[in-house]
């Protein structure tokens, strides 16, 4: 027989009661991004590929699923990242002028997996911030990001900021030629200092233009990495040194709103897929080598859609930041046992049960197990001519579950308060005095 | 330029406030499982072909996207209905004895739209019951159709109820060869009396086996339709005959608990793809030809991966509900607009007006549009020391904002109950006694 059960590499499920957290996650921060202001959209999942990579160039393509559509023949593309959706509808569906705040949540494809071990089916969560081009929108994003992390319970986070304007500004100066700039790239993320100094001493380029190119792969760390950048860049273009100011000026916000949080510098970082063009950020916890979440501007992509827009976002993996989420207390189901059957009252109040957010479980006629083998520390049963709900104790000697009278106090069996594995709310238990089946 | 924002046919996106309003209702479906102890899983997008398949005949085949996975070459399916992932989740990862009750809700792809103008990315929405074979739980998954239909406010429905074991019970007595097979159930699927007594007539069978399948395009109406098919069936197989009195219990138990839903029969609807094994049923709404939700008992599609269990289950696609659902209130944006700044006390008003559940919206400097244009009926301004909630009231001549205050009361400029069209809530709104720029 083969495996019919085998998963994809890097293609996982979410099963109960991991799927009820993350639902509940879901909500934690679709509720915070509509308290900023940001409303949600759900970008369709296949799109042509000329639409869905507008842009993003070629890092995308590769990640990117392609299937054929039957019914026209051209070529279509799984989403591998939801950003492009995102801009696609700010510029051609919205067509606002004013600022448009957009958040999404989904599941995107990828050809490849994220790294070592990672996932090709990412649930993406993310929020973009449409038609404003100063750094204050910059600043919001990274604090929505950060607001984010802390729903999510993930503790421990720095940030790294960086701008990819300056290294732009300083090649466009420099003139070099394509070859030597893909050469460069390259050295720069690897931060090579010896290959980017033997390239740049071949090449045909200004002292003025060189010195600082090759600087670039030391210019980080902490915040006094800014002072020595200001120095280096001092004669570079009005752009390259109004992108260093930008960056201050977020650093700034941020260490007004966040003090905790320590910032990291890099001026040599180049994120993303090509397509930033200002400001670009990232969230990174101890122990983990990769970007839990990050982020950053990129400007006019909509353009291709008619409305060319700042634009400056944030995304993440709602399945990582939960691996990474300070650990709960371990969701136990508070569930309710009902007998099968048509009699009215006690329909009645399975019904009331449930729309008081209980969860009512109810016995099918033969089935394997009863109510602590479903799961369900108390049951309904009619005591005298009421049906009431009692706590159900188990003799773990013999197997056997006993109601225990609660009086009509709806009260597991457990003292403790527990956070229910389905439906999302808390639910406070009181005190029981008897348990195990005395 | 091509249009790089056509969507292809059949794949639609959600935009605000119709993607508020959809996750609106994807929250109060998946409470409503969790109230009936139905556990929440994701099943995966992709998958393994094989794995995607079993079990599920040629038809589900067709509509499935094809993508080869560039890590091992195998072939990979995109899910076009996730009653099959739950099967096997069931089988192959939970093993319980117990019965399980599992929900889903997420979105499917498929090649071809299903029917007239239709989606080929329905948002699927469904719940299964997993472990017991009696009409009880066949009972359960029904009421718990007509519970999601209430939820979502679709009105005006109506069931239909089948049973795919009487169909093959004669099928397997009357002893046909494929081809006359093949063309029995075309005809019955049409009801063509005609074509089915041409058939039967030339067919090689008895008159005890033939007669019944040549009534079964008739038999369907009213719950007495029933009657006159216990007649047809007297003599038919105690299997049948069992199919038929199970057809009858799960519609006494509607009758009980629903006693308003019009209950229609139809012996000859051999509704799913081909993986229906006993009750089928569907639910219709006026004006709709095709069902809105719909389901039946599949058993033992698990034992491929490792456990046959009887198995009952629906689903629907939550945008055709939400396009049946009777019009809700327009949604208005209850928001505050909040003026940028570091400032100390104004970013803790921020703060806790969000944590309060209120939208607050922070101005950006230069920002195109105030707080009108934001869609912000009120806002923050500092009032002597303290900065306060006040109405923002619109001077429709001159197109400028004027607050109103309102003595720190968060009202709308507006006196009537609004639904926030984000985060969720209702939000009651105490009257104003002035409103239009006076």
């Amino acid at each position: 027989m083969t495996n019919h059960w085998l998963l994809p590499e890097g293609i996982d499920e979410v099963l109960p009661p991991q799927a009820a957290r993350l639902e509940q996650l879901r909500r934690r921060l679709l509720d915070l991004y509509a308290s900023w202001g940001y409303e949600l959209i759900m970008p369709p999942f296949i799109e042509y590929l000329e639409s869905l990579l507008t842009g993003t160039g070629n890092d995308l393509d590769l990640l990117t699923f392609k299937l054929t559509d039957q019914l026209t023949g051209r070529t279509m593309g799984v989403r591998a990242d939801m950003t492009p959706q995102a801009a696609r509808i700010d510029a051609h569906r919205l067509q606002r002028t004013t600022p448009v705040r957009l958040c999404y949540l989904g599941t995107v494809l990828r050809t490849r997996p994220d790294g070592f071990a990672g996932s090709r089916s990412p649930l993406q969560v993310g929020a973009e911030l449409f038609g404003h081009a100063g750094v204050e929108s910059d600043l919001e994003i990274v604090a929505l990001m950060l607001a984010t992390l802390d729903a999510t319970g993930v503790g421990g986070v720095h940030v790294d900021l960086g701008h990819v304007g300056i290294y732009r500004g300083l090649l466009r100066d420099a003139k070099l030629d394509a070859a030597t700039t893909d050469l460069l790239f390259d050295a720069l993320q690897r931060k090579a200092s010896a290959d980017i100094n033997a390239l740049l001493a071949q090449a045909d380029i200004t002292v003025n233009a060189r010195d600082p190119l090759a600087a670039l792969a030391d210019l980080n760390g902490g915040v006094e990495c800014l002072d020595a950048a200001a120095i280096v860049l001092r004669d570079a273009a009005p752009d390259v040194r109004q992108a260093l100011d930008d960056l201050r000026r977020i650093a700034a916000g941020l260490q007004a709103r966040r003090p905790r949080v320590p910032l990291h510098f890099d001026l040599a970082e180049l994120r993303g897929y090509h397509y930033h063009t200002g400001p670009v950020f990232a969230a990174f916890v101890p122990g983990h080598g990769q970007a839990i979440a990050q982020g950053g501007r990129y400007d006019d992509i909509g353009r291709v859609f008619g409305l060319g827009r700042p634009a400056t976002g944030f995304s993440a993996d709602l399945k990582t930041l939960m691996a990474h989420a300070a650990p709960e207390p371990l969701a136990a189901r508070a569930a309710i046992f009902a007998p099968w059957g048509a009699d009215g009252p006690l329909q009645a109040q399975v019904q009331a049960l449930r729309a008081a957010g209980e969860c009512v479980i109810c016995a099918l006629p033969g089935q394997a197990g009863g109510a602590h083998e479903m799961g369900c520390e108390r049951e309904l049963r009619k005591v005298g001519t009421e049906w009431t709900v009692v706590g159900v104790s188990v003799n773990k000697s013999y197997g056997i579950c006993r109601p225990i009278f609660l009086g009509g106090v709806f009260a597991p069996a457990g003292g403790w308060f527990r956070e229910a594995h389905i439906g999302g709310g808390v639910w406070p238990a009181p005190t029981l005095h008897d348990k195990q089946g005395r």
